[in-house]
């Protein structure tokens, strides 16, 4: 029985970097395919960003490889997370030798919590003049996502443990949930664990990103701080993203639809690379995920280069440069 | 009528800079200075972080200047910024000449809500698994900051306009009505303005601080951005701030109690005393601002250093070499 791989490409480049991934993926091994539509085109002609049918191939297929979404991105990507069941949002910021990075040590990795926070996003208008927003934590998902970064780091002996990150000191009781029950799980299995408030850490990260290595954060402050690791390694273009269920995944490079240059064939495909290359690695292919990665790299630090790397090369040629070398 | 100064100097480094900050208000007018206590310090001896005297003092005092306060600082400075009735934090994060900073170019200025998102915090403990905590937005509160980013700017003319960042595609009711007000206003006001996704913010800061002037920003999303910029321009030991209110203000260095140099009388007072400028400017002496200002811009860069800039200079000769410009 073949892997099926539900395949959304969305918007914008998503058109571009996705076929490219799947190159990859079809070279490395054996996967059934089936394409579905969502984003601003599909909002457009059907009246849904997230129609029916793609919410369900990706709540069925054995793992989804998801591009990027415009303007409708929250009302595709945050059910899609949904679909796949994911609690858990990977979101590696490396830093790759030969590529320009405000921080070229960065090498961080976030798990952040992919199912409440604000995003569970109960809101009201009480009044005219009152808005409300109940944000909440459960210590449910709060243990699931440290049992999970228990496991990460224990799997990978490059890593020592995991900082906590939160805003415990403002949001005593959902933060202090989450904080609490995370440190409770790295106790009892045996992993170091510390903590760091999320301003502290917006500042830290970047004097000195040495001084962290894997972070466990609440939903937002996990868009937020990675988005920021992100600057440091010298943008979005490189990063990778899994969101992790216990059955499934949903895998999607940390960028957009990059309207100004969609169409034109010159999109830097790694990211979603890099993001198979974390979906074989769910499907338990290991050596596949390592070789796709090995192939990436090699080719960010003396292959062809995208023109958000400073170099002229094309979607077309950068993907067979990565081919040749798998 | 000389104003009244309250001066709380907290804990830690916060005995050696606000004394520091104290001369330079000296040497620049005439003020009546009353010293009150809160912080560890004050918990420890008192049972209380914030005595009712120091809340007091805080709440008539024409301006109050505040150091740092350690793990109590949430029950220090949430109902200190109360006290003085403020509703917007600024803060500048601009890197000076001659100070290492990761993005030299970075001149930023942030314009913070100061009463309400996730600060106005109603928690509960629903359940024993469920925990939540009740964001609010007003249109009041909005208006009132939204008014303020547009006086602000257009008193100032190295300033063109302003970007609302926010993250509205998730809170779309809270973060939506905060984005929408504010930027009625501004179109009410005929200044420019447009907006950007907070963690798009993070992002783009890092890669290119100078696509951003002044930034209006919810409660912790300013929170966040700002110590993030400030790991731009090399630390918090640089950045001050301004609690301003209608009637009065707090002031107040960015950093903390650094525990770690506490008490050795080398803390670098040039955020604290930057800080005092901004007290002056609220009593309406812009000229007293300026010229410590320009003292402290003059002794960063070419004056005696402490520590944390590579020198070795004690608080006591830097605070001499800013009296001397004065
Ligand atoms: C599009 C948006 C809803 C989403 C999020 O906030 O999670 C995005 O920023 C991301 O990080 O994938
Ligand atoms: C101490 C804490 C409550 C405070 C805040 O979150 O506002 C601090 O981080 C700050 O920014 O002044």
């Amino acid at each position: 029985d073949v892997p099926e791989v539900a395949v959304i490409p969305g918007d914008g480049i998503g058109h571009e970097v996705v076929p490219a991934a799947v190159e990859v993926l079809e070279t490395v091994g054996d996967y059934a395919f089936t394409e579905a539509e969502a984003g601003d085109a599909t909002l457009d002609e059907t009246g849904e960003a997230l129609p029916a049918e793609t919410y369900e191939l990706a709540a069925t297929a054995d793992a989804t490889l998801f591009g990027a979404a415009g303007e409708s991105a929250a009302d595709v990507i945050l059910p899609l997370r949904e679909a796949v069941g994911s609690f858990v949002n990977i979101r590696p910021a490396t830093a790759y030798p030969g590529v320009d990075a405000l921080r070229p040590e960065t090498d961080l990795v976030f798990l952040r919590e992919n199912t409440e926070g604000v995003y569970a996003g109960h809101e009201d208008r009480l009044t005219d003049d009152v808005s409300t927003l109940t944000r909440v934590v459960t210590e449910t998902a709060s243990r699931r996502l440290g049992e999970f970064a228990c496991e990460y780091v224990r799997e990978r002996p490059e890593h020592d443990g995991f900082t906590v990150a939160h805003k415990a000191n403002v949001m005593r009781e959902t933060d202090g949930l989450f904080r609490d029950t995370v440190l409770a799980e790295a106790e009892r299995a045996g992993v170091d664990a510390d903590t760091v408030l999320m301003d502290a850490f917006a500042t830290h990260v970047c004097l000195d990103p040495d001084r962290f290595d894997v972070i466990v954060c609440p939903n937002l402050a996990g868009d937020v701080l990675s988005d920021l690791a992100a600057g440091l390694v010298g943008g979005l273009g490189l990063l990778p993203s899994a969101n992790v269920g216990d059955e499934r995944g949903l895998f999607e490079p940390v960028h957009g639809t990059a309207p100004d240059i969609a169409g034109e064939g010159v999109a830097n495909p790694a990211a979603t690379m890099l993001s198979a290359a974390m979906l074989v690695e769910s499907l338990g292919d290991d050596d596949a995920g390592d070789r796709i990665r090995t192939a990436v790299e090699g080719v960010l630090s003396d292959g062809p280069r995208t023109p958000d790397l400073g170099g002229q090369a094309t979607t077309r040629e950068v993907t067979d440069a990565v081919l040749a070398r798998l």
